[in-house]
């Protein structure tokens, strides 16, 4: 098991990832990492050289490259090489929390799509808030500005694939996101998707939910379009930040009687935090690749970089991605 | 100036909103009050009849029907009857806490919508975090589930209106919502709304803007298309639901600690879900009709009938819709 990671992506690079690759390391001591960037500065956080392979370069794309120019024109970017590896076969997926956009192309161009398949989608597990190990799986996050109601439908097999293999759950429930529960809601958009959905016998369907119940897991797997999982992504996370903020300065508004409940409180705080903190289910998936394309956010840090090593070890160990090629290859 | 209320929409109906017209008199002992519903049910509430006048009917729409049949068979419904007096010219605007879709349908057939405004809008003030009395106005959130560039830019030209005259902010700040800040991002309907609202010399346009940033203040009006606004709103709530609801389990999770660390921050926590209640800016605006037609939850209690009793107060003194008029039906 080989995984390209591209040590240069990301707010924190080299550092974050190298340590996080040196902390997944020991958990699953048989993975080989092939390690792209610049060599001295891996180096200083490689504490373990076994399966470790440095592969040099000094190029990098930077969070504000123009997406697809960066990846056909910086082609020795970190990035760029890790993905050809694995289109080489030289590696069995790619990890990086580099630039998102750039990330994607690189996806679609040099690793490439699962036949059949038209529009991978940007899937995460976001948090089901009340238990602590749920989870739900959204896509597309965004990957997409516009998709047609077809690839809902493939959203619904690859996230039910995912659900099924990765987080061992069973018959995994689909929901289509949608502005209201009843058969007859929606956008023509969804209103075509959910016929579609309803005639789908690969899927376990439910029916329309909605955004305001995701995190009261309402389902397990969950469809929408790109445009409106990004904002629906972007509003949960930025409600969630925007409270969090609010109750910090709340608290210390109350002076020594705030710092005296917010003690008291410590654990409590801590647990919702981590409550909230989906890096635990790994990164986001660039899914209906013909191989594992991860993206963690820029803002990584170790911990999350182990927990999405983590994801990618039992996306490989399940095969999920080869049984979807399968899947989709034997469709006319 | 005459407000018809539908007294009986709602979970709390007539009570809660009955009461709460009682508690905007004292606010405001010039507004006259036409209530509309069971005669007796209402006048248990009445504490003072002065400006009150009580049109019994024993009809009335609920949650569950479909909206626009109930329009057009319940014809001596408590709503029905609110929007007609309205349409008459016997009152000024009309409120209710009832089924939503029923009120768009009794918005659009019988008051009517604003010559030249294609699609009225949903429109709320929203919180800002960490400014007590700030807030946004954000439209569409639901009324329409399709939207085209123009309608965005009509939402503009109304939210701007709104914010200037009803909520005193100068050159109110519009943004776009979209799925980044970059010009060239977003959907094909956004891409084209992006240019028109550039073009839009009316309006303050200061491009795109994304969910995460909503609630820090990031515009004072936020355009979008109907089916985002409705899963945009709804994730806010969510969230803020499911984290408010969280931080309660994990304090009592910690026993006595937790209680007593609660009783220290009982302010704090106060302070916070204040903030967070965005029902001290008034209800929902069914937007671009001939009379200002105001929806709020159907969960409302007294409080938030008085706040958008005050907010509809604020939008008849204003003028803000005869202005509004005026200006859609000089355009050719």
């Amino acid at each position: 098991m080989k995984i390209a990671v591209d040590a240069m992506g990301g707010d924190n690079a080299p550092q974050a990832i190298v340590e996080g690759v040196m902390l997944a390391k020991k958990d699953f001591p048989e993975i080989e990492f092939l390690l792209y960037g610049k060599e001295t500065e891996i180096k200083k956080y490689v504490t373990d050289e076994k399966n470790i392979t440095i592969i040099h370069t000094d190029e990098k794309i930077s969070s504000d490259d123009e997406p697809v120019k960066a990846i056909r024109r910086k082609k020795e970017a970190s990035m760029v090489l890790a993905a050809q590896a694995v289109k080489k076969g030289e590696a069995d997926a790619i990890f990086s929390a580099g630039n998102t956009g750039a990330l994607l192309a690189a996806g679609l161009f040099i690793v490439g799509r699962i036949k059949n398949i038209e529009r991978p989608g940007l899937m995460s597990t976001m948090p089901v808030i009340g238990q602590p190990d749920g989870g739900f799986d959204m896509m597309d996050l965004g990957a997409n500005a516009e998709n047609k109601p077809e690839h809902l439908v493939q959203y619904a097999v690859l996230g039910t694939f995912y659900a099924e293999k990765v987080r061992d759950i069973k018959q995994p429930r689909v929901g289509l996101l949608n502005n209201g529960t009843e058969e007859t809601k929606g956008s023509e958009l969804t209103k075509k998707a959910f016929e579609l959905l309803s005639e789908e016998p690969s899927i376990n369907f439910i029916g329309n939910v909605e955004a305001r119940d995701l995190l009261s897991g309402v389902a397990d797997v969950v469809v929408t379009d790109g445009f409106t999982g990004n904002a629906v992504l972007k509003s949960i996370e930025g409600t969630a930040l925007s409270m969090m903020s609010l109750l910090k300065t709340s608290i210390l508004d109350e002076g020594l009687k705030g710092k005296l409940g917010a003690l008291l409180l410590k654990d409590a705080l801590r647990g919702m935090k981590n409550e909230l903190d989906y890096s635990k289910h790994g990164g986001a998936v660039l899914f209906g690749l013909k191989a594992p394309v991860i993206k963690t956010h820029g803002s990584t840090g170790p911990d999350a970089v182990r927990h999405t090593i983590r994801q990618i070890h039992t996306m490989l160990e399940t095969k999920v991605v080869s049984q979807l090629v399968e899947h989709y290859e034997n469709q006319e």
